[in-house]
């Protein structure tokens, strides 16, 4: 960590589109200005991989760049192993800030679930790290993330200035306009995937289908949420917590006569 | 689906141990008991693999057993592709119950998030179907299900009366004692895990890292947790949501300045 200065933020940084995806560069380019940047991203794309983490197979980190206030290594593994092997091995102390991303294509709603970039944010949280997820609502692997940085940079600073509170994590996504009209804080929409499996035939004759679908916000009319706001050409802030619990139904079940007794 | 009896209730079996493990046996020999069963599980271990899903290569399902209200396919998929492809191609109707496990091995705490298990109860939810996810604390092959096999029967049957509210999923994890004292609704503990990367040295000199580690309970004094309960030989039933937005902090980050104008 010899090329690291002193008393700078020290800022993680991976995604799930792999170290060379367009969106990575350039967060590292805008996040160089504000702090000293460790990257430590899968070595090619790990996109759906969610919270996953890899237990069959070892872990390889490649330092592949190393310059004043930048390292790059590469890992064979999910974002989420990037984040623990970071932490625990390559990190010789504990990042101020973990920022994955920026994605190419949307983790709003429920996409939140099946993302390795809000993975890896959420392991950020799970390691007492504030951390944030960016997504640009484009796949394309030529998208112009200009806009974008923008927002990221706001939050970034935001979130080194007041912190987080421990155990929460942010998961932003930014509209594909020109110009992004601002960054508005707001609930996860409830969705729901619409899946059609494309059905094909090997040619041994055994059908084999590809996942494919299109997302559905299921509260059209809510204006407190993700899809709303960004439908409305605002970036999205959703804070998220790691406690799935569901309060509410806690005495509900008990009242349902769910508890046993053996 | 010729050979599945009318008018019973239609069961999902997934788990992430793969189609062979001693925990899904238990677990379809006592629903066959209650329902028509279909089982679409990966055809080997797919342990930490979370929410994932699929999106490189195509599915493939596999028939390979169908009796009196049975049916058993295989997939080269996540825990999560299992319940997609099932829903959407497998299934002529949408089951009434979503059942994921028996794992071997713990997913209380926040283990739930790196856990294919309870991905594919979340994927259930996420479908509109209510579901479980069951966890056994052993993660032997061999390890006893006939206790956790009780504590499933109860909740299943529970589950099936009660109904859960939509987009509600069970994380029910069950200990390793004999005899089990029985089962509380209880909320998830704050834990962390302590990562500890085993260092090894490939052939031609090169580091490598497995993950491992060992999980610590970060609030050991409270009485109302998944840890706790399970502590004192009981199973734990945690209601969870799909929500992940921290309502508590969206005032907050508004005061904070989070929010932008561009």
């Amino acid at each position: 960590m010899s090329k690291i200065e002193k008393d700078l933020p020290l800022i993680l940084v991976t995604n799930d589109d792999g170290i060379k995806a367009g969106g990575l560069e350039a967060l590292v380019k805008m996040l160089k200005q504000i702090g000293n940047v460790v990257v430590v991203a899968p070595n090619e794309s790990y996109s759906g991989m969610s919270h996953a983490i890899t237990v069959k197979t070892p872990l390889y980190a490649k330092l592949v760049r190393q310059k004043k206030g930048l390292m790059l290594y590469k890992v064979n593994g999910t974002p989420v192993d990037c984040i623990k092997l970071a932490i625990n091995v390559l990190l010789d102390r504990k990042p101020d800030l973990v920022v994955s991303g920026i994605n190419h294509g949307t983790n709003s709603s429920i996409s939140l679930h099946y993302s390795g970039t809000v993975g890896a944010a959420r392991e950020g949280a799970l390691n007492q790290v504030p951390a944030i997820g960016f997504s640009l609502l484009n796949y394309s692997h030529s998208a112009d993330f200009s806009e974008a940085i923008k927002v990221a940079e706001h939050v970034v600073k935001s979130v080194l200035e007041d912190k987080l509170p421990m155990g929460t994590f942010l998961n932003v996504n930014i509209p594909d306009v020109m110009p992004v009209k601002g960054a508005k804080v707001v609930r996860q929409s409830k969705g729901k995937w619409i899946e059609e499996f494309v059905e094909r035939e090997d040619p041994r004759g055994r059908k084999y289908y590809w996942l494919t679908g299109h997302f559905e916000n299921l509260e059209p009319e809510a204006k407190d949420t993700d899809e709303h706001i960004l439908e409305k050409g605002f970036a999205s802030i959703v804070p998220c917590h790691l406690d799935a619990t569901n309060y509410s139904l806690i005495s509900y079940l008990k009242d349902q006569n769910y508890e046993l007794q053996m």
